[in-house]
Formats: structure tokens, sequence, C-alpha cells
């Protein structure tokens, strides 16, 4: 299976900016998910229309939480703790793809019995989006790949040189936030993730 | 027609103490709001439950901005101006009654064209939790009631001798928070303000 890059965003960029690289970044990239934790589902809503006006295809869209305005743009969904069960949104809301935030194997086959498409699961190296905690390494993103048959994106400081060492420990795919909306230029950036991912042929 | 109570979540109480309340007032109110904006989803859902627990009929249960809880428990959805667009979710949320926030005659409108099924108006008279901002007063709520056909709630200071006056300006019922959730005797006071609220018959 083609190896996957997610784009997720910052919650600092304004959605117009993240709307902007998205476009740019749109050829290389299979996600990009919407995790604005301080915005009003009515930003979000709108922040899905900058999305479309930039050309995402509403298939590659993934608002972080919010059901409710997943549902109404027939986007995916990603679900942390703190979101509605796996479970529940898979019965009310039908064929709705469904993401889940795992921090251990049990998380993990928790989210895959409940009905979750893929894992997102980190952070993986040290980041500076979560400083001063320790990371977990491939070594855990190892065992989780045992504990579950659904895909396993990994996340978490993520650079282009990591990607073999992140694939070499079973990794479906990776999702990178600073490493592409931080680089200079973020197309070239997304593509170097891409042709990582993508290089070795089927892992 | 029946004039309406609704009691409303004041954000401080534990979703435990409101639904404890809530058991006791039931008999008296016809809507139950969460309305408890610091709280994630999966607390809202779980409040449901509570709420449900303590015998409040699905159908008497509404909340607020997070429609995605909403139609995953059946209950009712209460819009405000940074929420989804009523339009969105009267199309993509079939069936699901509908409440919203507003402060004007051109929203109320606005609200009812989209297919909002009553509005919530306020502030009409001082209140603690609106300090320093001027009530909106009896006044406006006339001139509200003018512009749409749809039921109007009031809300804002309302005590039980100011029922009549606000009944007198178009009111189709009224949403009371620390009028109950603070009274010594909150059925009491659900009891009274039902009292008042239909003592006089169909105004």
């Amino acid at each position: 299976m083609r190896k996957q890059l997610h784009v997720i965003s910052d919650g600092k960029l304004s959605l117009e900016a993240f709307a902007e690289i998205a476009g740019e970044v749109e050829p290389f990239a299979d996600r990009f998910h919407l995790r604005e934790k301080h915005r009003t589902s009515r930003e979000l809503y709108e922040g899905v229309k900058l999305l479309c006006n930039e050309g995402i295809p509403i298939h590659k869209i993934v608002i972080n939480d919010r059901v409710d305005v997943a549902w109404a743009c027939k986007t995916g969904v990603h679900l942390a703790f703190h979101s509605l069960p796996v479970r529940v949104v898979k019965t009310h809301f039908l064929d709705m793809p469904i993401g889940c935030s795992v921090h251990s194997p049990e998380e993990a086959e928790e989210a895959a019995k409940q009905g979750a498409d893929y894992i997102l699961f980190g952070h993986i190296f040290e980041t500076d989006s979560k400083k001063g905690i320790p990371p977990r390494g491939t070594g855990s993103l190892e065992a989780l790949k045992k504990a579950v048959e659904i895909p396993v994106m990994a996340i978490g400081g993520i650079k282009p040189e990591k990607v073999p060492e992140v694939l070499e420990a079973g990794a479906d795919g990776i999702a990178v936030m600073s490493g592409i909306l931080q680089a200079k230029d973020p197309a070239e950036a997304a593509k170097l993730f891409s042709k990582k991912l993508n290089e070795e042929g089927e892992k």
C-alpha cells in the first residue's frame, strides 16, 4: 500500500495561510487535518471552504474532533480521547472515515475494535510541540503495529531523513506539522517527504 | 400554546449536580439545555447519560453548539453565532429540533428563514451573568416578536414576578439559569415559574 503523508494544521497559522500552503502541497499529500482546537465550528466550516477553494479534494480533508463539521462537509474526522467515542461516531455518522489518536497498544486495539479506520501514534521523535515530554521512539511504534491491523500513521518530529527508520518500524504513513508548514518551500518539503515515503516500494 | 420553561446549565455546576437538580425540576420544565462551553464532547455525551439516568426524557434535552453530540444522543441543539449555521444543521441533521440565540429582529428573521424551530432572545432584564451589559427590555422583545412567527423564548434576569410582563410582550416561554439552579428549593422555584407562565391561560 502506498505510504501516506498527512499534513496537520498547527493552530497558529490563519486558516487562509494554511489553505494556501495546502494548495501548494496538495499533489504530494494525502490528507489535510484541520486541528484547530481554539476555533469555533463556524470557523472550521469556513476553513473547509477555503481548502476546497484551493483545490483540496474533500476526501483529503480531515476535521479534528468536530464530527458535526465533518458530517456537514462530508470530510473525515480525527478523534482524540476527549472526543466522542469512535463507536458512537461509527454508529451515528455512517461511512465517515475515522482516525484516532492513541498513546498505547491497548488504546490502539480499542480504537480498532470500535471501528477506527486508521490510527495516529506519537510523538515518535523529539518535537517542539511536545517540549519536555519524552518521545516514544520507533520501538514503541513497532510494538503498536503488532497490536492492530488498521493503518498506523506516525507523528512527531519526523524529518525526511528519519522516514526510512519510521517505515522500518512499520508505519503506514506519517503526519507532519512544522516540517512542512514552517519549511521555506512547503511544496518542496512535502515532495521530499512523499519521495522518502514511497521510494523503496511496498515495505 | 402552553408557555415553555427552559432550564439552562450555568457551566459552573458539575454535570452530576445539574442532572440532579434537573431530575427534581423535571415535572415543571420543558427543556434542559447543556450550555457548557468549556466541556469536551465526551463530557457532554456523558452528561446526557446523567440527565437520562435522572429521568429526563430525551426530547427535553438540548445541547448547546455541539450538533454532533446532539445527533448521537437524539437531543435538540441550540446554536449561537459561532455555531454551524442553522441552514447547514437543518440540511445535514434531519429532524433535529433547532433553537437559535439572536440579538435583533434581523437575526431572528434570518434564523427563522434558515429553519430554526424557536428563538432565544435576551437578556431582557439585568442579570449577574451579563454584568455591565445593558438589558434589552421587554420593548425589544415585543419588536422581535413582530418579526417572526416561530416561538420566542425570553432569557435574562427573569424572576417569577416578572413573568406576566414578559408574556405581555409576547414571549412563548422563558429560559432560566440561576433563578432555578441557585434557588434554595429548585423544584419549588420551577413550579412557581411554571405556574406564572400558564396561570392566565392561552395568552
